[in-house]
């Protein structure tokens, strides 16, 4: 408001053209400026948060910069990269039930896992092409595939991002605790306390930006890199000959279910690969090639990590430990317990904290895209004042924190779930690819819609195998979670469908939009609630004498007499109104007035009726909560009744 | 309402002569009649209400039953007859840290303290007489003292009250573990079972009447017979030979402070002989010779259960155990483990939980005498629709469950601050009674002021020992609370009392009370906040031109374009009403829009401003979370400006 709104055309308020903020410079106005997550704005509750969460953002800052490819591969892939700290865990964790004869499956499933992360990367390949605006899951099944299987998408993505962040942080305590084991214990508390600063600091509303983002992937990078070279320079040494596994006692037998659980759980290793498919516009001109070189990149770094750290295993004979990660055994094996481990331990731990920070980006937009077709709430559409969505963000941390503290902040119980929601998302996305080509079936459709679909298939085999195999561990909650998002979005949908038709002007005709109520048809009639003569109610009949219309005071009374009493106050008063005692056989006062109100509602239907309320308007919460709340107890009990406005006349004391 | 108000005089609105309430039977109307504790009134949330609490009470079922003496003596002395159930024991239990010296001290003590009893209970009998109509020591120290020291007493009260539910139910849980040892490890979560209980059978609104309340208390009085008399009769087969004590280690040496320790704690035996004395107007005629003559029976009873305790305590040579309560001890000797002994330990449980619901009644009591004098929120005057005063019932059983809580549920750590907050009552409403004879000074004042003087005297001796002695064992907590609230008390009656000087019409000119506003000296505009164009912004913009006051419509839009679009949308309408679009830079409808208003205001203060905001009237609260808030919002923004009016025009969908 710093420009003054100017008046379009000369009214008869000649004198209001330039209008400025009164009282306050642009900065205090900004400062007002947004209001998120329903917090109290006035007073101490304005400097916490400015303590906590800094000056509020201009929505000119919300214009990010476009990212080169040496940042946007780690800023985008810190999540699909980071997730080979619990991929090949997962699927060994799986494998080791099986005993040695089970491990020794873990090389052709990771083959298959390699196959499936060259499939979906190319799948998304297409998908940059298509849409070089972003096309999340969400966007592209609802597009292709209609509004319900784009809403089991978005279903799926809300599982996702909520479990990236939960698995992300479990994993990285994993980390932490194989090098300080001491800190098993408070694994549940580390876990919310981690979720809180994340929720504090996207408050304060972190942006994806340079170089702060960019150096744990990178040095994460650095270190599995470290660990695979220095792992197979080892093995040359000795041949590249596998050490022996020390022996395991097979708890299971090795069946086809085993080995297709494995597959599903080191699935898990390619999550987040769907990032830069999202943020195409992020990239510098030409956005979708730069997006397709970087997506090369990471996918490429994504196999070739995934297929070190896999042969290292293979040719160290580690087995899965619940006290100590894979990654760990494998640095400690590298390094010993030198500086190189621990820097291995915290780029590990930093880049899946990164990771969940992710999902603090993508959830919020996914509940905006999701407000924006009113499936949700519309508060998710409203941005706090550092341009962060407040609601959103809150939500996540929230689920979050209650799946985190459910599950005990164990990684492995975490994953099937996990697995559902990703992969669930990833087949509704392909499929919508597939219909995107084939109603184009512009050049070079062919290839195009045989990727996807290639993609599609090997997601969808995923999901599936997920879904059934891990159904009674935890699988079946997230089949809940979608179904009830689903039917819950639906039903919200049509809430706000009949609203907006209720509330729609009569099409074609805007000027019969008023038929039903044109200003001349309106008889008012004003009501005044008297409990005693004070200021406070006398400048409510005052005001209420001003609107010219017929004024009626109304006087609550326990009996008779004291009824008789007020009548008396009333005529030495003046009598400037018409008052109507009525005798309330009853403690409540709120109650007959309304029951007055809505028997002369009935009487007379024809007539508006307008209740001015006074009300003390106080400056402090104690001082409203010392009071009577006749007031706004008076205004929700009319709020259901029709034709009836309620107005509030405050005296400031 | 079912007697239809009857308008005074002719008035321009012939027709209302007779107002029924429309759509709805008297009865319906009844039970919208109260709505304490603020609860939402509309759809489930009352069903579920009636659900737990039944339909509502008229207000004149509050006139109660005069009570006979025979059901006057167990319902009003419950409450003190019940204490002897920890009194006794609490003594012992400071006396046997001096060992079998200590131990010697018993009788001695004893004897003081049914002096104590004696001489509070003939002090009572005077306040009877004076204050026929229910003499608490608020009434009686705030008419006599003054200001601070009612308050005083008021907190001495209300720690008091929070005590007698918490020592009450912790001894009565003594009583039932003594029985059933294994329970002793789920005293917390049964003591909060048992305040969930009172709390809701007191929102329900008990009654204390009739067979119900007396029986718990005969049965206790009986048992306690029971048992003296057939201890009695042992000994006196042994010619009343006292049977050796069991060697206890003295923990400290016995000295004046053990001593008076053991006459403080042992003083809780006469908590709640203040009873009678606030209900004299229960009795039949002639009150206040039935409440002395009740009075009498009740100390005589007291005086007799806590000597026959202690005699018996003496001859037997107990010990107190902090398994097994002292009363259980010696109904396990008398009675055997037969049903003698279970029915004891029951009616002990019974009275004491019975004892425990008295302060429902007199906790709220105090809290509505406290809010009449606007010393605390004014929300304790008002009564549930079970004729119950909800708020106070509700705020008792928190505090009593936060103290029961934090003391786990222990008898004997809550003693001290019991005793200190009990007497300081009794020895505020002593002296005021003191002062009330000497004013008075009628015939016979000479008796009854010295009765009263010896009361207070001894009372403050009690509660001075209490008060120091046992000061860092709990009693400093109790001074910090009567410190506190009296502060706290005299700062709300400030505020109160400012509040009404702002709001007081000039004394003696009635007429001139509506000076500073006059109907005719009030200039108005409207304004009206239009997001877009709808059935309901239409039907606000109606409403305000109807008012015949020069009306402004108000446009919020985030870019140039959109608000030029908006333009155009509001000349296809056919702009009846002048437009203002407002440029918000910033993501903020609100904020704009005040700050508008805000300028609007300091550039023509003689304006009073009505803002009529077009508002969705949702039927349930999640279509009401699901839709933008911003009316409520704005209508809160609003609040603290002068001069404006805000004026909610709903549309019912």
């Amino acid at each position: 408001l710093h420009r003054p709104p100017e008046l379009p055309e000369p009214t008869r308020w000649g004198r209001l053209v330039h209008v400025r903020p009164a009282g306050g410079s642009a900065d205090e106005l900004e400062a007002r400026g947004g209001d998120g997550a329903g917090l109290d704005l006035r007073g101490v509750g304005v400097r916490i948060r400015r303590l906590l969460f800094g000056p509020p953002f201009r929505s000119s800052a919300i214009v990010r910069e476009r990212m080169r490819k040496s940042v946007a591969l780690p800023v985008l892939s810190a999540d699909a990269l980071s997730s080979v700290a619990y991929g090949p865990e997962a699927m060994l964790a799986i494998l080791v039930l099986g005993g040695g004869a089970g491990l020794g499956w873990s090389v052709p499933v990771s083959v298959a896992i390699a196959f499936l992360m060259l499939a979906v990367g190319l799948s998304y390949r297409q998908t940059i092409r298509a849409y070089p605006h972003g096309g999340g899951s969400y966007i592209v099944a609802t597009r292709n595939l209609g509004r319900v299987p784009g809403l089991v998408a978005a279903a799926g993505l809300i599982t996702d991002y909520v479990l990236t962040v939960t698995v992300s942080i479990a994993s990285g305590l994993d980390a932490v605790t194989s090098a300080i084991p001491s800190l098993h214990s408070a694994v549940v508390p580390l876990g919310l306390a981690m979720i809180a600063i994340l929720l504090a600091g996207n408050l304060r509303g972190i942006r994806q930006a340079g170089a702060l983002f960019a150096a744990p992937t990178y040095a994460f990078i650095l270190a599995i890199a470290l660990m695979v070279i220095v792992g197979l320079i080892d093995a040359a040494g000795r041949g590249f000959e596998a050490l022996p596994r020390p022996p395991v006692a097979a708890t299971q037998g090795v069946g086809i279910l085993l080995v297709l659980r494995a597959f599903s759980s080191g699935s898990t290793a390619m999550t987040g690969i769907e990032a830069i498919s999202n943020a195409v516009p992020a990239f510098k001109p030409v956005e979708w090639r730069n997006a397709r070189i970087t997506l090369d990149w990471m996918v490429g770094l994504l196999v070739a990590m995934f297929a070190g750290i896999v042969v290292l295993v293979e040719l160290n004979g580690i087995v899965p430990d619940s006290n100590q990660t894979v990654l760990s055994q494998l640095a400690h094996r590298d390094f010993g317990n030198g500086p190189l481990y621990v820097y291995t331990q915290a780029a590990t731990a930093l880049v899946l904290l990164f990771a969940a920070n992710t999902a603090y980006n993508d959830f919020p937009r996914v509940l905006f895209l999701l407000a924006r077709d009113r499936f949700v709430s519309s508060r998710y559409l409203r941005m706090g004042d550092r341009l962060a969505f407040n609601h959103g963000i809150i939500v996540l941390s929230l689920l979050a924190a209650v799946v985190f503290v459910a599950f005990g902040g164990n990684t492995a119980s975490l994953i099937p779930l996990f697995a559902v929601g990703v992969f669930l998302a990833f087949t509704l996305s392909q499929a919508g690819m597939v219909v995107h080509w084939w109603r184009l079936r512009g050049p070079g459709w062919r290839t195009s819609i045989s990727f996807n679909a290639v993609g599609c298939i090997s997601s969808a085999i995923v999901f599936l195998v997920a879904a059934i195999t891990k159904f009674t561990a935890g699988a079946w909650l997230a089949c809940v979670i979608v179904v009830g998002f689903t039917v819950v979005g639906l039903l919200i949908r049509r809430h706000f469908d009949q609203v907006g038709h209720a509330v729609a002007l009569t099409p074609g005709a805007p000027q019969d939009g008023e038929a039903e109520d044109t200003p001349s048809e309106i008889s008012n009639l004003a009501i005044v609630p008297v409990s005693t003569l004070n200021r406070a109610t006398v400048r409510a009949l005052a005001y209420a004498v001003s609107l010219r219309m017929p004024v009626l005071a109304l006087h609550v009374t326990p009996t008779e007499e004291e009824g008789e009493r007020f009548r008396q106050y009333w005529r030495a008063w003046g009598e400037h109104v018409p008052l109507e005692v009525i005798e309330s056989p009853y403690r409540a006062v709120v109650a007959p007035t309304i029951a007055y109100i809505e028997s002369l509602h009935a009487q007379r239907p024809e007539l508006t009726l307008t209740v001015i309320v006074p009300e003390l308007a106080l400056r402090h919460w104690w001082q409203r909560r010392l009071h009577d709340d006749d007031a706004s107890r008076l205004r929700r009990a009319l709020e259901p009744l029709s034709k009836i406005v309620v107005t509030t006349v405050p005296l400031h004391v």
